[in-house]
């Protein structure tokens, strides 16, 4: 029948009606999550100038890029792309009306980025990324990094998702620890080494970190502290005790544990730990990072994270504007839950009454029943098409909750009983 | 201070926060409507391949379509393009997933769509549609062309607009018309020269018609018929008047009668008109055709818009899957509120309560009450900066609707008082 390929582009998410209504729940309940703590939302063009785009980018950023061009050039136009985070165009927009935005700015930016990455199982092209950040102008207190935190958390919360875990570091801590060995040259090396050293058998970053020839004893360091992991109290205390004079090393261990004691506060101490092997790939952050693990699903990745970042405009502006900023990978999120079959009980049909009239006559008081059930809120579908009444149940049964079947008696009596389609329970429907 | 052009590309929405509250309210209006009336949503790729998006373009599609390509091209991708409308990424997305899907389909799709036209004030190239399509197999009877129209007036009286008008007809009679005085092969200019009328004097529209050389007589005929506008009984006693024998011209004014009759009944009828001169472009519709203006901006044109198709996935499969659908085009609507001064009274203030603790101490009941606001729905934002009381003040004012100021003494006695920011007023705050 199909006379050309119909599937969409792989790495594209496309789901059946069903599926999308809880897709969408999730999604309406992180932005409610966010509305509640005071973020604001914003949208950023998906189409941006490249250059914006890849001002600070590094990496594989620039090969996933997806440029857009337009089949008939008419005019001028500077280079264009896809948007690939929320982060750049973020710094952009403040640059752009910092003069028209209050400052501690509170935004959540909740849309579709775009990755022409290779395509492979589980790896999405397009995919929703719900990002909330806090910006300020010049300064901005370290305790926001907790609400960022815990905004995210409260967000997870109404998944009803096995236990969180979320692993908190602060990369002032290595930086100045690797300053106190002599080695600020080899950061980034050394960073890019500790975030992979999860994904590979000891042994390998071991020898990774010996390939740099920075001394065995330096190694042994290195391994120890990326090493410490634990509660606030175990982990400032193994830190202190390392006897490290750099003050750049202090002040992150101050801010990790100003962020670790307000959230506690904020009661999500449970699912805390201070751990030193976060670093967030070779992004952005300068200080406070977070990654969130399902306790029983490790290998799914974290499906929360982000961070402190206080250089983020500087590509664009003068003026600093320190920020803290995290994200939820909602498309990924959904299909690992889904693959893991942690979303099954959040399926329901998506319309509540599917009304059935027995002729056309019938017609006005179905439509009459709709008004008063939209009203009170309720979904309705009206049946029409010309199919006998089991045939229309049976579609009924498909998308609606509740069939209601209108015939001439319902019409005079205006006494009408909603059947449920899964139980089969009968009750007298009161609009 | 600045580096870089940070505006966004011409033509691309970038709304600052209290107005992208407004664009976003006004779309969850738009969402709540449609759900109410049985609509499941779906969403479809952005990026979607070139010979699909193309399948069945005409005019001006293929010069406005955005390719994308990837910087590096690491794999054999296929010819990739941005849709630029949601009705073919529809078709594709029903042929594709045929065997998964209920019929009739009423499906509903809100986001935002691309087109490289050339920049000018007003024009997107990024752009929210709120679409609605109700979808059969091989059959889809007359009413449901009703269900659209109904749906979209309902979602527009929900922005407390001025008085609307739907300008309704149906293709079917000026194409049987057309048959009737053996001008079929003409029915594509025809089609264009009436969608146009409007725009231009009517002697152009004369002289356009003349230049197809088919007569005077069939000049005047066509000029007559494309005039006809008013009630529903007064244009259907018109058109019969006309003594046409052609079939195809009667099936329209049946359906135009079904259609008018049962918006009607629906309560629509104040704001509805036949009109022979809609006919809505070059596009696919094939029976109903219809537009929606404010009555006193015309000049705005129309704000949603649609009609009937019999033969969409025509282009990827050989089955029949008539349908009907209809589209709000809300940035756009969106920007001519606003020029028209219509939104006004839609800003509010997109917080409901700053928190300003006077101190660190006082945090935790800043974070304890902002719980308790949340549970009813309320938003917060806790001012964590460390400026003095009236900055931070100043600073809520500018996003929230009340400050409520939290010393030693309020959290010893967990009695607070609301400072309504516009107002002055000063209220207790029981949460």
């Amino acid at each position: 029948m199909k006379s050309i390929n119909t599937s969409p582009i792989s790495g594209m998410q496309e789901l059946l009606p069903p599926e999308q209504a809880v897709f969408n729940q999730l999604k309406k309940q992180v932005e409610e999550v966010f509305r509640l703590h005071g973020f604001q939302n914003i949208e950023t063009p998906i189409i941006d100038r490249t250059e914006i785009l890849l001002a600070k980018a590094g990496g594989d950023t620039e090969k996933q890029i997806y440029k857009v061009v337009k089949t008939k050039e008419t005019e001028q136009d500077a280079d264009q792309a896809l948007r690939y985070d929320h982060t750049v165009p973020l710094a952009r927009f403040i640059t752009e009306h910092e003069n028209n935005l209050t400052f501690p700015l509170k935004v959540s930016q909740i849309g579709r980025n775009f990755r022409g990455e290779r395509a492979q199982k589980g790896r999405f092209r397009e995919f929703y990324q719900c990002d909330i950040d806090i910006v300020g102008r010049n300064t901005l207190p370290t305790i926001y990094d907790a609400e960022i935190i815990t905004t995210l958390y409260r967000a997870l919360e109404t998944f009803n998702l096995p236990a969180l875990s979320i692993r908190i570091s602060n990369r002032k801590i290595l930086s100045g620890f690797l300053s106190e060995l002599n080695l600020q040259a080899y950061t980034a090396e050394i960073f890019n080494i500790i975030d992979h050293a999860e994904k590979v058998p000891e042994k390998v970053t071991i020898s990774r970190l010996q390939a740099l020839s920075i001394g065995d004893d330096n190694v042994n360091k290195i391994l120890t502290v990326m090493q410490i992991r634990g509660s606030r109290e175990q982990t400032i205390a193994r830190l202190r005790a390392l006897s490290i004079q750099n003050e750049v090393f202090h002040q992150g261990i101050e801010e990790l544990d100003t962020v670790l004691s307000s959230l506690e506060q904020h009661g999500l101490g449970p699912h805390l730990s201070a751990d030193l092997s976060i670093i967030r790939g070779l992004d952005y952050y300068t200080g406070t990072v977070f990654e969130t693990f399902l306790k029983d699903y490790q290998a799914i990745g974290s499906i929360a994270s982000g961070g402190r970042y206080e250089n983020l405009t500087s590509f664009f502006s003068s003026r600093p504007f320190p920020g803290v900023g995290g994200s939820i990978g909602l498309t990924r999120l959904f299909h690992v839950l889904k693959e893991n079959n942690l979303l099954k009980n959040q399926i329901t049909p998506p319309i509540d009454y599917a009304l059935i009239p027995l002729s056309a006559k019938e017609y006005e008081t179905a439509y009459a029943l709709s008004q008063k059930l939209h009203q009170k809120g309720q979904s309705t579908d009206i049946i029409l098409t010309e199919k006998d009444l089991k045939t229309k149940l049976s579609q009924a049964a498909k998308t609606a909750t509740y069939a209601v079947v209108i015939g001439e008696q319902e019409a005079k009596t205006q006494n009408f009983v909603a059947k449920n389609l899964t139980t089969r329970a009968e009750i007298p429907l009161a609009p």
